[in-house]
């Protein structure tokens, strides 16, 4: 891995300038780092103008340890997976805190309006792991279409050598993304058009899919003007935004790419998925709460649809082995990896602590949540 | 699924007249076909101008049946699991034998000098595949970086919700087959540069690859028109032909994409091996024969290379689950797949059918080998 990008920390001139100011005023501020983030850490442990206390275990930090330690911080960084951002924290932290960073590009355990109130910058890391959820968007699109849950598990179990595997000229076929000389036009669809989306129908290209329909947020306005410039880098037959309805029903492979929350909640259900072609795949890698996932796995089970590629389901982590998802064998889910590599995580790590530090000093976060009190 | 492909078992004026002559004449031909092929059939069933015999049975046809039923035959339409075509099989067939069909891109099972000799044609069905191998190289090269086989595992297994699952910021990261921010260059290596390696690179470059190289069987002529043609249609920094050992030396994912047999058995041994970078990915969808199944294993074991996504092993389907590379969790492995899309296998049913009535009428076949004697 490069460490390259880990300079950017020290690249802004404004927070250098405060850091310098700060030191020589003899203040000296401090954050709270709720887990040590691999190799982008050592330049934020070698700063000599904060105090870092960090979490020493390599697991969650325990809230109570976060409360007890965050008195008196003017910054802290947290993680998913970490303790809600709530009023309890900040009348733990006390008047000094002034920014939130989270290494996420969700920001769902953050209240964000009591940040606002109370003048706390609020730091995530957006665009970073674009690229890395968008691999793996294509990954499972094709690991749905293909079978290759139930492929590779057959391998796995030393089941390829029994004769029960009998090759047929069908046997494990699915529904090919590409086109083919039969098959000549493809439907891409995005509940959600946004970065990832869009990253995801570049990769989607090469494959000869020619149409391309989305959905997006009905309060946002359209942008004609994006679209025809994008349907014509692309060479594409079409590029529509349609409505939900159109949307389920034509789509040969459809793609979640839409933030969770009360808006997008269960925007995929049975009526939704009954509307779906026999032969479409289903991947969601933005949030579980887009998909009932009953209803998914009664899809799944009656055939209304071809399977499924999940990185995200509601409820996760609590995914027990009974859970009807994960008893459907054209369903793929994989643990919400989407931005696991380890290029995507040092990035999302490096702009995280960017964000603490530059909120911290006063200086211009590389990726400041707009708020609204 | 279109059936418009099939209207092209109709589309040759000249063997429709040959067709009618034969009609009019009076000699009915007869044509075996190994096993019913789905959806390209009934057009193949329904002709009134020759006699077909089909083996009945939803399994590779016997060897007894075939050479019993061959007898007096003008063709035969085989595919890869069934016998070899050879000296017996010509004795059983008798002079008719006109043609031989194979339903596959490879004809390793086919005795092809012997068929030059006795003057009969040979089709089979490069091309109409290639899209859906292509796929399934890409899909294997996520799989094999993200770690998707262990990940995939947990979740079936219903680790996903147990605690020891813990996530941490690196938790289940591998290397990014895209592009990042802080490691903006990317490297990919064939072995074989084929129709299936160009569609595979083609997909590659929304990715954000900036590097191809690529090693061709030494007695190939280098094309460097085609190759500047690539390099600037791909807008790649650089497309280049090296020997094998810089291949090894410089691929973040090396594809294998070359034809088996002699020439290139075993090219990926220990040697090779140790020369690939410590995070790389390699990715066999040709022939299992390339790999050095045993040295594949140890490189994944000590940790040369980051992991690898299989289609193919040696030996196949012979592949129990005390295999070496089963039990390696790095490798992902698929029962050879490559080609199984219904898209697809329509594709190359009706393609072997065409070859197999175009053969026995003395028309032009769609996808004729070409032989030497």
């Amino acid at each position: 891995m490069s460490s390259g990008s880990m300079t950017s920390l020290y690249s802004s001139s404004n927070a250098r300038l405060t850091s310098i100011v700060s030191h020589f005023s003899g203040v000296r501020l401090k954050v709270v780092v709720c887990r040590h983030l691999g190799p982008a850490m050592p330049p934020l442990l070698e700063r000599k103008d904060v105090d870092i206390v960090l979490w020493p275990e390599d697991r969650s930090c325990e809230r109570a340890w976060l409360l007890e330690n965050i008195k008196g911080a003017a910054g802290v960084l947290v993680l998913i997976p970490d303790f809600e951002v709530n009023q309890e924290l900040l009348d733990a932290a006390g008047p000094n805190l002034r920014v939130v960073s989270t290494m996420s590009v969700g920001y769902e355990h953050i209240d964000v309006p009591l940040m606002a109130q109370n003048g706390i910058r609020v730091g995530y890391t957006p665009d970073v792991l674009t690229e890395a959820v968008a691999d793996i968007t294509i990954m499972l699109a094709l690991m749905a279409g293909r079978n290759d849950g139930v492929a590779y598990t057959l391998v796995k179990n030393g089941e390829w050598c029994k004769p029960n595997f009998g090759w047929s000229p069908f046997t494990f076929c699915g529904p090919q993304l590409s086109t083919s000389l039969s098959s000549p036009t493809r439907t891409v669809g995005f509940l959600g058009f946004g970065r990832i989306a869009q990253a995801t129908l570049s990769r989607l290209i090469p494959f000869g899919i020619t149409h391309c329909i989305y959905t997006a947020s009905p309060t946002s306005q359209p942008d004609t003007a994006r679209d025809d410039a994008l349907k014509a880098k692309h060479n594409l037959k079409g590029l529509d935004r349609v409505d939900i309805d159109r949307l389920a029903r034509e789509s040969d492979v459809l793609f979640l790419l839409t933030p969770g929350g009360k808006e997008t909640y269960h925007l995929v259900d049975a009526a939704f998925l009954r509307k779906m072609k026999p032969m479409s795949v289903l991947v969601n890698t933005s949030r579980g709460s887009v998909v009932d996932s009953d209803a998914l796995a009664t899809a799944l089970r009656e055939k209304w649809i071809w399977g499924a590629g999940l990185d995200v389901v509601e409820g996760e982590p609590a995914i027990t082995s009974d859970h009807p998802l994960v008893k459907e064998s054209r369903c793929v889910m994989v643990p919400h990896i989407g931005s696991a590599t380890f290029q995507t995580r040092l990035d999302m790590a490096t702009c995280a602590i960017d964000n603490l530090i530059q909120g911290v000093f006063g200086g211009e976060m590389p990726a400041e949540l707009k708020q609204s009190a």
